[in-house]
């Protein structure tokens, strides 16, 4: 058995897109968590299912491959699957498509269920993977981990607040907004004169409203080394590579 | 003659809303942008051709008056004219429908348009207005400005730094985060037991890149006192009445 692909139509307008007019990380981002849930509600399996099982879907690591960023105007096309799944790990993959039905990014995803009642890991229900044609495994792909900030290197910091609008409809602070906070670190014509190719990301601990978070990075060559720390545990690491525009 | 209307279908998804499931008030300005742009391009007068005429069309002021705030996963449509101009200042409508008809929003926006040159307003050029069937007439409706907040009245400050992401494809901060700024410092408890029906908000001076603003409110009864200032200059002004949900 193969999994279910899905696919829907998406335009990016502006205000997804940066001063250069090209759709940010943290909108792509928000996107591939979009046609996760559109596939989910298409097979019956809304949020409203998901909750009533006592459990929440979150993801806890990425791994983005960008060949092109979409443009303003461009429409695209997001196209998932729920790939593989074991007892505790659902691993998705992603595409976005332009016109043409070429890539432009690939991305990869590993989800967990939260259990409401204990806010810990639990296994994942049978239900949820079933509809999707899921192919049940004990060995998942690995996604490259991001790489830990060297001891001694020469470390940028900014600090930002959560806000009551970063959190969304699942009590959760949206995972797009990391990337905001990983990437406004960095000086503004770099990001004006880069392109990211590669990203990785594994969140750690969740962080709440209200909390104050650092986001760390080291910048070497064509990579940076990013994390967000909340005192000093660490929320979430990230490594970026890029390419010159 | 009269203004011709534009309508474009928009489907509300879980990134535009808060924890609530309800579409954010930075989410519906960035939606009225975005069906006046959309009626520009299809009336030939796409960014490109504003741009080319040496000015870009800028909001100065917005009245907002909300019945309901647009709910996750509904799916509503933006309407907007451009009803009438004068020398300096367009005037345009708004409606956000349901799938009845019904007007859950409706908002009046004053724009102008900044000369690339000069960096100050500029008089409107008529090819940007005849297409629309906008009326040209010397009195333009006044939208109700927002109060001034009392001298010694009790004022809750946050401050804000501007993110790189805050600035959009036309080198400007976009207004739609400003209502991020207002609105985060009122506590999360009562922007979760309280509904938004009439917004009023002035954009006074532009804010940059780096830039650090305050964002200051009072708060009295069922209306809160806005502004938002880069050291002692205003650069908006809001007034925002409330209803409980």
């Amino acid at each position: 058995m193969s999994a279910t692909t899905f696919t829907e139509p998406h335009r990016v307008v502006y205000y997804e897109t940066d001063d250069t007019g090209h759709l940010t990380l943290a909108m792509l981002v928000n996107l591939l968590v979009l046609v996760s849930d559109d596939q989910g509600t298409d097979l019956g399996l809304d949020t409203a299912f998901v909750n009533h099982l006592g459990v929440g879907w979150v993801v806890t690591q990425y791994h983005v491959q960008v060949t092109r960023l979409p443009e303003l105007g461009e429409t695209v096309t997001l196209k998932t699957k729920a790939t593989a799944y074991n007892r505790y790990f659902a691993y998705r993959e992603y595409w976005v498509l332009d016109a043409q039905g070429q890539t432009l990014a690939y991305a990869e995803g590993i989800w967990v269920t939260m259990s409401y009642a204990t806010r810990k890991i639990a296994t994942i229900p049978t239900e949820l993977m079933t509809p999707y044609g899921s192919e049940e495994t004990t060995r998942l792909p690995r996604l490259p981990r991001p790489a830990r900030l060297p001891q001694d290197a020469d470390v940028r910091i900014k600090p930002y607040t959560v806000r009551y609008f970063d959190i969304d409809n699942n009590g959760h602070v949206n995972n797009a907004h990391y990337f905001d906070w990983l990437l406004d670190t960095l000086p503004a014509d770099f990001l004006r004169q880069h392109q990211p190719t590669d990203i990785r990301i594994r969140f750690e601990n969740e962080v709440q409203y209200g909390h104050q978070v650092t986001s760390e990075v080291v910048h070497q060559d064509h990579q940076t080394l990013h994390q967000i720390k909340v005192g000093t545990t660490i929320a979430a690491i990230a490594t970026v590579d890029w390419t010159t525009n």
